[in-house]
């Protein structure tokens, strides 16, 4: 009854292209800033390459690689390289990278606390420890009312705080009978796109998402806030969350969290903080004040996967009442029972989100603030805010390009003066080029540049080199 | 300008933790079976082993593993183990071990074809190498009109399936507007939770969801089904949405998905089949006649991390009408516009499911089909099915035992005669004992023991001792 081959790849084996591949990885990361940061092909020019089926028979691991550096390499976009400065970064870091292959490596399911205690205890440890090193109020914490647990992406963090306020404010009634019309959520015009996508997920619908005009700062406008919310009581309609932004995708725009927080206080509304980005800074006691207000929110996420050094996926998603969540999103089949469970001793995560299998993703944030203790994530934040702020300084003081605002962290906005569809054509022959990559927005009708500072290994060379290739690229445009 | 001290992990260091980290993974590999399946910690217990705040300044990793040793693994329930054979699987290999520290390296961001290509097109391809593997029909690959997408689980699968639905039955309208009363959707009363956590989310509602009574294989009654839709359209609602089950998470009942398709198609209702464990044995041609009908489903899904040595997370999810689902999910801020976008001739996979970030998952896929060929993913689903099948003969030759009923592939359902206390008293006492871990369910009342037989590593001994072990179980607990 034995097999007579396994298939399976000998343990020795895998301990020889497992070392491999540490080099491999490790020599990508020494050499990431000589490769085009721009992925170069064209559409449908990797999948050519492929075979049309797969092999009936096995292959060497050594033909798989000799693929990935021939095939997959020319269509990678170096999120990794320090001179990406397009969107917001997904930064990792080698304490991060070690923590994933544990993870890969124990291969455990952390759906209820019985099927890893360990995966579920050092989540809820280690996200008690990022509430204290953001200094958020005692309810975030596990030891309070509430607690943190690891979503993939903000946008599964937000859809979550919707469900949660959705269900608090119809007293659980959604869950059975279905969305009624009427509720009314609220972000700013700058907010993130997944606040509307999630709207439209949770059948509340996007005409019945309010979104309030923005300051100079493009930051929301408190008092057309409440103005709104008042027209929509007025009109027996039902609000129930609002969306505050600490750090907007386009402009990094910090809304008023404290006064928001007072309306939605006044007026009973989920008050949700997105600093999917920005949170991270919070570390820092000089750019903590970003998240005053947050002792009137009820959840609060953001990502280490952007700006901690943190692989993605992980976004720290943490609300003020673990309770209404439970309710919210709790279903117990008889096949996921257990005494653990019953017991009410314990955490089951898969009642905290949409999901309900998850992976051990705490151990690579646990390595990743234990390796670098908070002091060097501190330096590296600092860090990464003065480069931006330098170069915000260098913008500011040419004479061709012109500061959007002045950026509260590391997103700098900025534009040539002559005009959207050269602004477009200068960021195209930038990109294309392959010296750095970054992106645009667009702001009161301008075509925004994008440059953000966060990349693990980005360094004042970088930042000096980036700055030359933009203006150079201008002076040439211009003149041609 | 220059860093006094990086504070980052030196790359010459990480290739050391790195090479370390393999052979650590690799003796964890060969040694698996050593540890207690079941955890046997006590609540709470690993966090009081753990400090109360993160630490100032960094610590070595060698610190960090020591303490992955001593406090993380006595808490790790081992679904790595040949001896797991609770819920379903969560199987893994070399292989896709390899491909995640690949992902992990590289950190890219596919949540656009132009954030790296690569990632995008070998998804796409893979995918429809997974489609012809399954024998899938022309629409669901990418050449034809549907397309496959990687998702993190089967749960954001149904969910997407279930928006697609909703969409498509009322012209797109949810979206904007919010969900309409009375859009009814239909389940079996084995459906998996999922599909219930799903539409309380969407906005439906569970009260509009009918669980459709199952037939005495536990397969869905597709009169009773026709039925109920009949008599929910007389009373005015909305019918738009059918979940077959193939392989329930009970009892690995197959719904006839022919019959249900006939009938979605003549009340033009959207059919999603959740084949999240069984779907992978259709790989093989003598399992594929329980896909028979597919060819009549919207939607298809399956998880190769749970019995196609691909580690979790990475859940194959079909649709043969890819527009529905892109025109369901897509929304496009300008930070997010590019040129490959706008000329309509790539993919972009945020559209494809809720999130919007997505790691690079397709390379653990294609490493495991190319590491195994076809033909050495077969031989271990048929050696499962053979080993699972054998247990059942068992059970069945037995005094003691009754089986509930023939296993259609790899789970074993039975239970002891002396009642549902017992089997319970039973199953606990073998768990406790951390030899094996097996777990349970409840089918027309009765507490049936489910052994579902497909970890990676299991092999012939492991059955027979796992069998041994619970005779002699249940032959001690019924004598004192």
């Amino acid at each position: 009854m034995n097999d007579k081959k396994s298939f399976h790849m000998p343990v020795s084996d895998f301990r020889e292209q497992g070392k491999k591949m540490v080099d491999w990885i490790a020599d990508y990361l020494e050499n990431v800033e000589n490769y085009p940061v721009l992925s170069q092909v064209k559409p449908g020019e990797i999948r050519a390459q492929l075979p049309a089926s797969a092999p009936t028979e096995g292959e060497s691991f050594d033909a798989m690689m000799k693929d990935v550096n021939k095939i997959i390499m020319p269509g990678i976009t170096h999120w990794q390289s320090p001179d990406f400065f397009a969107f917001f970064p997904s930064n990792n870091s080698a304490p991060s990278i070690l923590g994933e292959m544990l993870a890969s490596g124990l291969g455990v399911q952390g759906m209820l606390w019985a099927t890893s205690p360990a995966a579920t205890e050092l989540e809820t440890h280690v996200l008690d420890w990022v509430a204290d090193m953001l200094s958020l109020p005692a309810q975030f914490k596990s030891t309070g009312t509430g607690g943190g647990v690891i979503q993939d992406t903000a946008s599964t963090g937000t859809l979550t705080a919707i469900l949660a306020a959705r269900e608090k404010k119809n007293r659980f009634m959604s869950n059975d009978k279905g969305v009624k019309n009427g509720m009314v959520a609220y972000v700013s015009s700058q907010t993130h796109s997944s606040a509307e996508k999630a709207i439209k997920i949770v059948g509340i619908g996007k005409n019945n998402l309010r979104k309030i005009e923005v300051d100079e700062t493009f930051a929301m406008k408190p008092d057309a806030l409440e103005k709104q919310i008042k027209t929509d009581l007025d009109n027996g309609l039902v609000p129930f969350f609002v969306c505050a932004s600490v750090g907007t995708t386009s402009s990094n725009a910090i809304d008023p969290v404290f006064s928001i927080g007072e309306i939605c206080k006044k007026y009973d509304l989920w008050l949700h903080i997105d600093a999917a980005m920005a949170g991270t800074a919070a570390i820092c006691p000089e750019f903590r004040p970003l998240l005053n207000g947050i002792e009137l929110a009820d959840s609060f996420l953001f990502n280490p996967h952007k700006w901690m050094f943190t692989n993605f996926d992980c976004d720290c998603f943490f609300v003020a009442d673990r309770t209404i969540l439970i309710n919210t999103l709790s279903i117990l089949p008889e096949y996921l029972k257990n005494k653990a469970t019953e017991s009410g001793a314990v955490f089951d995560y898969r009642d905290w989100h949409v999901q309900l299998g998850r992976k051990f993703r705490a151990l690579k944030l646990w390595f990743v603030i234990r390796h670098y203790g908070v002091e060097g994530l501190q330096f590296h934040i600092r860090k990464h805010v003065e480069m931006a702020q330098t170069f915000a300084r260098w913008v500011d003081e040419s004479n061709d390009f012109i500061l959007l605002n002045q950026p509260p962290l590391n997103l700098v906005c900025f534009y040539h003066k002559n005009g959207n569809e050269f602004n477009k054509k200068l960021m195209d022959t930038i990109n294309q080029e392959g010296k750095l990559f970054f992106s645009h927005t667009v702001l009161d009708e301008r075509f925004v540049l994008r440059m953000c500072i966060g990349q693990t290994n980005t360094d004042w060379r970088h930042i000096e080199t980036a700055w030359t290739i933009i203006r150079e690229t201008a002076k040439k445009l211009s003149e041609s």
